[in-house]
């Protein structure tokens, strides 16, 4: 999309415009049914008046390549080889719908696409910020001289055995004891869920969680027809007095829990809570997938013992990442279960990918056997328990009366809730164009479109003083007060 | 798996094995439902004799723990937990045979697992062997300065732009057009399968694909509901005389063509039956998935431009990858197509995994701009074709009268014809035993049992050499000649 009409050239700008457009529809780059565009974000990319762009589109709607409609938008109806070919050429917008995937919800679609656009603050992004990733030392690690050890084919079906082994003596440290037969090497905890859905799950089963949650953000058990059934939450965890009920109810075959800084809320599930939830599901048999990628990122004392710490029946599949410590772009997490599903989740992981990055393997088996990645996480802790502090002073000093938080004793996020009256969807749009991308509320769950997930992991300190005092300025401007 | 019985110790070696089995039990690594290894398995693992094993078994067996059948398989059916449980704890294995995800053919796991044996001579693996991956120069560009360019955090959903544009130049060269906003970055080409299976295609339509082919051997499309419907192939590669009547009587929604040194035939697809097949699916508007991850495995001439070079019909989801050049760690590979198609996987993937490894993106990028890829060929295709010569040699040596096979103008593979009577299944497990692993034709179609799949890219010189001889002998043994 880089390509600009050439200012100099004697050729009009429109036509220009219009032979590029001509030469994407016919490449295919703009196949058939394709939406262009708006006039608007043409004329920003083309850096011309948008009069300009409505006289090139003008003319490829009277050459019938584009079609216009009454809403403005435009499609690719036609492009100059159709008439040469006796069926029409496919429409592929039409297998976009086909699929039985489902497609991200249109806010976070904005959010991915947002995202990307220069110059914006992101409050909401479940991230580190560039400053917190340690780049400087991954440098180190690649340039050392132990990379001999690295391989460039394919790896074993559970993952890179050297850190399989790593894995295991680490996670004891938190109570999890597991061999390297028991783990999963995943690229990222997202995929762990999408095989266990693919794997374990019949179609048409249901899975409880809690309300709101990360999962539904992402479509990857809905999309294998599988329902999600909240469960409510209070500051001590998920709450455990409707399981049974629902787990008739609704054939649920398994509990998905994020106990540990839980994404969105930042709730920390109590000891006596995880206590009584393993208790609840050992007597349902009812198996658990526990979340646990934010369980280092403590601030002033660990987090209670994991599930899996305390799973003499093999209920908990259990998962963890260095996406959200280390580096989500090496796209490497693991599940520790027992072997049974982690052969099965290994073959349909063979079958899907052929195995996780071998390289992006390799670093993160360094990082733990070299004891960085433990140096790194208190440094890490340090810094966020910090951004955390100026975010709660922020929402002080500024959001007092319009909203409603819990101080969060790790993890990335402040749920916050919005306690005055405004059209969150409005509120989106104007931070947005002022600059500000938000996580509203509804992303995590339907019934609460009046919170917003406030991160303080990914904008930096100057970004979250200017962002959070635009935001409330907005947020009065709307309440009218 | 490394524990071993302490063989200096003075508890017998069965108590120990008894009691090492019985943790695992009680931690739930093998959790109740678990089949466990043989007897002869364990013994080989434990190096003890068969009877210890016997003996130490029999006991967990008199405590409740296990339970044997009569035909020799062993399962976990209890920990020593159980009796403090209300309900039963999850039986696992029940949930492993739940999910909708095709397992792997029992001899594609048998072979996923004997490929980490040590001492295997692999006579059918479709990887080049380590010391025709260039593990040097990828530590020199992991060396280099440049290094600051890459970065840690999540990618664009499409993948990294820098890749993106590198490859859109790289691709020009063999005819394809493509901006970058064409293009999406996968984990590997298997994985853009799987995107296409569950992005474009609803639930119980058919595709059609050559016969044989390696889409038999995964299960991407037939784990989402997709009916592979098998056309014939001939020397110019797919026949298209049956497309349109197929296309018509099973609703095939999509044709799926290696055009270019199939897996596992070998064949190129002429120029001629290229745009035969283009002319054939323009007419019926049948759309095409191009696989071509070997195009450039050529020895002594380029192949015919890929179908993708002639399509101004976007017909064409066009699919390449590192995985057969560079490096099958990496993880890399590429779709291009029309935008709504892109942008409909790309949304997906960001479901799936949140993108593929940036290191791997980076380095990737990096080999194609700096030119060492282009250059890496080079040597590649060279020493390719030494093989491939020595291949042909050793089978006209030791295979004239049991086999037939035509000479492959580039990739990896011979397809060999067994035209002596021999049962396969006790081919493969002779050879196995003997320490060669053979990729039997059956797992391409169920209707080329007589076949192997002969890959010169994997086994060194000297283990082909021995191997094939080994292999002809077993042959002659079998069919009694
Ligand atoms: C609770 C939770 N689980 C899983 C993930 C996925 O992370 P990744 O796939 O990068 O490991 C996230 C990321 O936002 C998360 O918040
Ligand atoms: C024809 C073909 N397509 C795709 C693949 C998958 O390769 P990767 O996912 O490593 O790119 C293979 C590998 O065997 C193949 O032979």
């Amino acid at each position: 999309m880089n390509w600009k009409p050439d200012f100099s050239s004697e050729i009009p700008l429109y036509v220009q415009i219009k032979e590029f457009i001509k030469t994407k529809i016919t490449l295919g780059e703009w196949s058939v049914g394709t939406k262009i565009p708006s006039q608007r974000a043409l004329a920003a990319l083309y850096n011309v008046n948008r009069s300009t762009v409505v006289t090139a589109l003008h003319d490829l709607i009277a050459e019938g390549l584009l079609e216009g409609n009454t809403k403005g938008g435009t499609r690719v109806v036609n492009n100059s080889w159709n008439l040469l070919a006796a069926a029409p050429p496919p429409d592929w917008s039409s297998y976009v719908q086909a699929g039985t995937y489902y497609p991200n919800q249109p806010v976070i679609q904005n959010i991915n696409r947002a995202e990307f656009q220069q110059g914006i603050v992101r409050l909401g992004t479940g991230e580190l910020s560039e400053d917190l990733l340690p780049s400087e030392q991954m440098k180190s690690i690649f340039a050392g001289s132990s990379m001999n050890a690295f391989s460039l084919g394919y790896e074993e079906p559970k993952g890179n055995l050297y850190l399989r082994k790593q894995l295991a003596d680490y996670l004891q440290g938190r109570g999890v004891s597991a061999s390297p037969s028991n783990i999963l090497i995943v690229s990222g905890s997202l995929q762990a869920l999408q095989l266990i859905s693919m794997g374990l799950l019949p179609r048409g089963s249901s899975i409880l969680v809690e309300k709101p949650s990360y999962l539904y953000s992402v479509h990857v058990f809905q999309s294998n027809n599988i329902k999600l059934v909240g469960l409510p939450m209070d500051e001590q965890g998920v709450q455990t007095n409707l399981i049974s009920r629902y787990k008739e109810g609704y054939h649920a075959s398994l509990l998905y829990t994020i106990p540990t800084f839980h994404n969105p809320t930042g709730a920390l599930m109590s000891e006596a809570r995880r206590q009584e939830l393993m208790r609840i599901c050992t007597n349902e048999g009812l198996p658990i997938i526990e979340d646990d990628v934010y369980n280092e990122l403590w601030f002033d004392t660990p987090p209670p013992l994991p599930l899996k710490a305390r799973d003499p029946h093999a209920l908990v599949l259990y998962l963890g990442s260095f996406s959200k410590t280390l580096s989500p772009g090496l796209r490497i997490g693991w599940v520790v279960a027992p072997e049974p599903v982690i052969d099965r989740l290994a073959d349909i992981k063979m079958q899907s990918d052929y195995g996780s990055s071998s390289i992006s393997q390799w670093a993160a088996a360094e990082w733990l056997q070299r004891g960085l990645y433990q140096e790194h996480l208190v440094s890490l802790r340090d810094q966020l328990k910090r951004r955390r502090d100026l975010t709660v002073q922020l929402l002080t000093t500024y959001f007092t009366g319009m909203a409603a938080w819990h101080v969060p004793a790790g993890g990335f996020y402040i749920w916050v809730e919005i306690t005055v009256e405004i059209k969150m969807q409005v509120l989106f749009e104007r931070a947005l164009k002022a600059g500000i991308l938000l996580n509203p509320g509804t992303i995590y769950h339907r019934q609460t479109g009046n919170y917003l997930r406030i991160s303080y992991a990914y904008a930096k300190p100057d970004e979250l003083e200017w962002g959070m005092a635009q935001l409330a300025a907005l947020m009065k401007q709307l309440a009218g007060t």
